[in-house]
């Protein structure tokens, strides 16, 4: 029994030196024993293979009899120095497996585990060629008909999908898909990423003109190569679209522009799978070993069947096709939907003078923006963050150390503060009939955003407008048809209107599946997104990760990466190592694949 | 008297104390009495508004005597820890001027100031927009009639050197231009950048096939962008260019590529200069205050006169224009010249199966590559400095930190530890009838660079060619007239001959103003580049700074910039300073402009 007048650092020694004994031993016993009773084991590939928490004792017990021999964990070392507060210790750790290196974080309570985190950092063999292990580039010495870089690189792109195949490819070319690739190309792992725009960056610079970042700057580094310092802290969609336009010529991507994915099959005999494209209206067929979807964190438009739509004689399109507020100015706007984009959009309009109304369905869950900023990012990412030495990876390796499980609870006080901090805001927007959540159990935007990726409005300045009624407001109430030049509501109220915006959310990612390989493959694959949580548009039962995101799924070879630009980045790492692993030909059994409960 | 036994901390600060206090009263008897009879003070723009040093106490009195008053530093502190070996105390400190802020190093011995480094490294009021001054970006709140970043971007683009001038024109859009134009932005200085290649980066990309740097990665920085942490340390000239594109982007520089300088006069009656260039056939006039010549570190390229040479029936060019080795496999190729590019040039055609001569004329210094990395530069710019916290930024200012006429002596150990390490190579060099050298004084590579901008081959690897044979070598003679298929050389040897490369260097940089202003100009601001050393190439009488470079000239609101990536990363700072206090107003005595004692 640890003692807890001793240092913190000395007790998470002790602590991680008793788990290493306990391993090298293959002692599962001993290492269950060093676990509260309310305990979470969260492992990123490290112990896995895949990215799964272990809640409770006996769910690690399970992990460590089925593991422990295989993976063989060993020197487990405290990194810095581990702090104390409110009896919770917090340590950092290094530690190796046979086969890789890891990085972890551990919070003790009365000398037992509480959370423990461990994830995979690099592969043994396949380091990234960083740092002082960095390439010379010029090679001393002479080389008769040696290639240049340019030429390397040119020769790569004139055959890398024709003559060689790559190893991936990554079905869209947005911030997860760029990430992802960059990921892949320091580990050597060939990749085509495709995408239909033209060029990297498109997917925003597409979107409607007034579009800024919600997340705060420190919140959206890309990996390895963070923004200047002098980035705003919201930045412009066509400033981030520059950034990644330039960030996939520098990280020398194979990225394909202008193409579409045209259908994916599973070749058994061959074992790889065969992908038709059409690259400039040129068909072209990609036999990669591994198929990656990187289509953001949703499905298609989801556009509500009205009756009377087709006669309306006006603009109507989902948020996802809105050209933005130029063409309205003077014009009757109904934005049926009231998170995000119908906010952003509302607002838009309403600045170039547009007549809007948003039609609010059901409540939204409002989060002011600067609120966000300090109560519930701030310690992470911040300026402030920064300067206490919370570097961006260190950010995203506490984030991940909180199993979702306890996170929901967690988040609740966050939210309490911001209905005092707010309170003015809140009865304003309450006044004007706008209806309030701050979810089911109160613990806002994040779990909201993990549980359905939607329900909320970081606001930016359009609550306002609501507040004020410089924005219409119409809320719980839905348009029941649609008339040549207006919309007739379920409450009766008929509204003029020469444009409809549907902001009316997107389905889930296994959508695309359908179309592209079969729909008994998408219903294979199952509900991407999502943890379980039996809350609305959650469905259980408990899943304790985000269903089907950069893990193995039911259907081999076949993965999901994306997420905002904080999943992007940090979640890269783990689905590249374990593409790199299987592309090693390193054994790679996955413990505890997760079951699928609901399809599409 | 300062006590030695106490902590080197202790005295800095005691040291930087009685200099606050004597510059407080202004009492620059008591600020001399503070420096040793041999004392160096090199200031960067802080005190002087101009790049000098004084040499010696009566120097430093006579700065002083000037500048005391009207500079009114204050707030001498010192930063981190101060450090002590072989007597001399070692110290970082920040200061203030009534102006700025800037960044200092000392250096005591006996208690006694040996060297002092005082850098502006910002102008109160004008600092740059980062870290927590960064902007917001979106601006919350709605503001009707907005434009987006995307817009004022165009309308800058479009506006910009038409309706609006800029402040300041570069001449020259490489490496030196873009660094110091991302400086100027930063600093809210309108600039336009004009470049004769059609995309930033050709510079680079335009050089012969198989070029790499020759400085190690962490020596090539450019400001506020670090290379990602996998970079060659040899980066290959074509990943530079497409760096250099990226990054002209990014930080949203005004760029005029395939973009010439045809004339340039300074309009009295308006105080600017109109700048007449040919933007894509088309002419334009630009109206800068300021005009910027950053065209690397030379001007035009020597190309001797010999007789015969408009006889001869192969190809004959100057380094910078020749096309790299493809066409010349199985042809015999004289390369007249034995630096860098000749070294480069015979490397190059050689591994494609040319037959090539090296004509040496004079005796040349050649540093190995990996011996350079390890002996010169390895304590400021590697992978060991990094980790020991030396970043770029301070490695440049300890660089700074050495006055010109002390960093001789100080680089002679440096190459005699190179003779014996590299004894071999030497040895065998000599045997083939390479003529080398080491600098007048033994002071090596950096001196001579400094000193004439020649004279040496960072070996790559050519000079084991020449040392075995592959690379023919004639040495001590020249060209003394070319035949129509061969050149016959001082000695009478004839030398058949397909392809002639002139490795002979480049005249100074006042040579393009002779034709873009007039030659009397171009007489006025004299040569450029170069200590005053009163060795080969380099005439004194002494100067202490490079002439011209990066601070006023003889001609007003006429500047040079360049240098290699290291000097043109740091040396940016201190002239986008001196071109934002004159755009904003603020007075800018210049103290000891230098005299012109060469013209071209």
């Amino acid at each position: 029994m640890t003692d807890l007048s001793t240092h913190p650092t000395q007790v998470a020694s002790a602590w991680l030196a008793d788990l290493n004994a306990a391993c090298e031993r293959n002692d599962v016993d001993a290492a269950v024993a060093l676990f509260g009773d309310e305990s979470y084991w969260r492992d990123l590939v490290a112990f896995t293979w895949n990215i799964c928490t272990q809640e409770g004792p006996q769910a690690i017990r399970a992990m460590l009899q089925a593991r422990l021999a295989d993976v063989k964990p060993s020197n487990f070392q405290v990194e810095g120095q581990a702090t104390e507060a409110g009896g919770v210790i917090d340590a950092w750790f290094t530690f190796e497996t046979a086969l890789a290196r890891g990085r972890g974080q551990l919070r003790l309570k009365d000398g037992k585990a509480w959370t423990l985190l461990t994830t995979m950092t690099e592969l043994k063999g396949f380091e990234e060629k960083k740092g002082v292990h960095r390439i010379k580039g010029a090679e001393h010495g002479v080389h008769p008909g040696r290639k240049t870089w340019a030429e390397l690189r040119e020769e790569e792109a004139r055959t890398l999908g024709f003559t060689e195949q790559p190893y991936v490819v990554i079905v869209g070319g947005g911030q997860g898909g760029i990430a992802l690739g960059a990921r892949l190309r320091r580990l050597g792992v060939p990749a085509i990423i495709i995408e239909k725009n033209e060029r990297p960056g498109d997917s925003w610079r597409k979107r409607y003109k007034s579009l800024c970042l919600h997340d705060p700057v420190w919140y959206d580094h890309l990996p390895y190569l963070p923004f200047p310092d002098d980035w705003p802290v919201f930045a412009p969609k066509d400033k981030i679209g520059d950034w990644l336009e330039m960030y996939t010529k520098i990280m020398e991507l194979n990225y394909w522009g202008s193409t579409t994915a045209k259908k994916a099959r599973w070749d058994e005999a061959k074992g790889e799978w065969e992908v038709v494209v059409e690259r400039g209206g040129k068909e072209i067929t990609l036999r990669p070993k591994e198929l990656v979807f990187a289509l953001g964190v949703s499905g298609y438009p989801n556009v509500p069947k009205i009756e009377g739509a087709e006669t309306f004689l006006g603009d109507q399109h989902h948020s996802s096709r809105h050209p933005g507020p130029e063409a309205y100015k003077g014009k009757k706007c109904v934005v049926l939907g009231s998170n995000n984009s119908a906010h952003d959009i509302c607002a838009a309009l309403w600045e170039h003078g547009a007549d809007v109304t948003m039609i609010q369905r059901s409540s939204t869950h409002i989060a002011p923006s600067d609120s966000l900023m300090e109560l519930a990012l701030g310690g992470l990412y911040s300026e402030q963050a920064v300067k206490n030495g919370v570097t961006t990876d260190m950010a995203d390796l506490i984030f991940a150390s909180i199993p979702y499980k306890i996170m929901a609870p967690m988040q609740v006080p966050v939210y309490d503060e911001m209905k005092k901090r707010d309170a003015d805001l809140y009865a304003r927007l309450e006044k004007a009939g706008f209806m309030l959540d701050f979810g089911v159990d109160g613990s806002g935007l994040f779990m909201k955003y993990l549980r359905r990726g939607s329900g909320y409005y970081i606001d930016v300045g359009a609550s306002e407008l609501v507040a004020n009624g410089s924005i219409k407001l119409k809320s719980g109430v839905d348009i029941a048809r649609i008339n040549p030049r207006s919309v007739t509501l379920s409450d009766g109220t008929e509204l003029p209107a020469d444009l409809i915006v549907y902001a009316t959310g997107y389905g889930s990612m296994n959508q695309w599946l359908a179309d592209l390989i079969s729909p008994a493959v998408a219903d294979k694959v199952g509900k991407v997104w999502g943890l379980g949580s039996d809350t609305p548009k959650d469905p259980g039962p408990w899943e304790g990760e985000l269903r089907n995101m950069w893990k193995p799924t039911q259907v081999p070879h076949l993965w999901f990466h994306g997420g905002n630009l904080h999943q992007s980045r940090h979640y890269s790492q783990f689905l590249a190592l374990q593409l790199k692993a299987r592309q090693a030909g390193i054994p790679t059994p996955v413990y505890q694949l997760a079951p699928v409960h609901h399809t599409r």
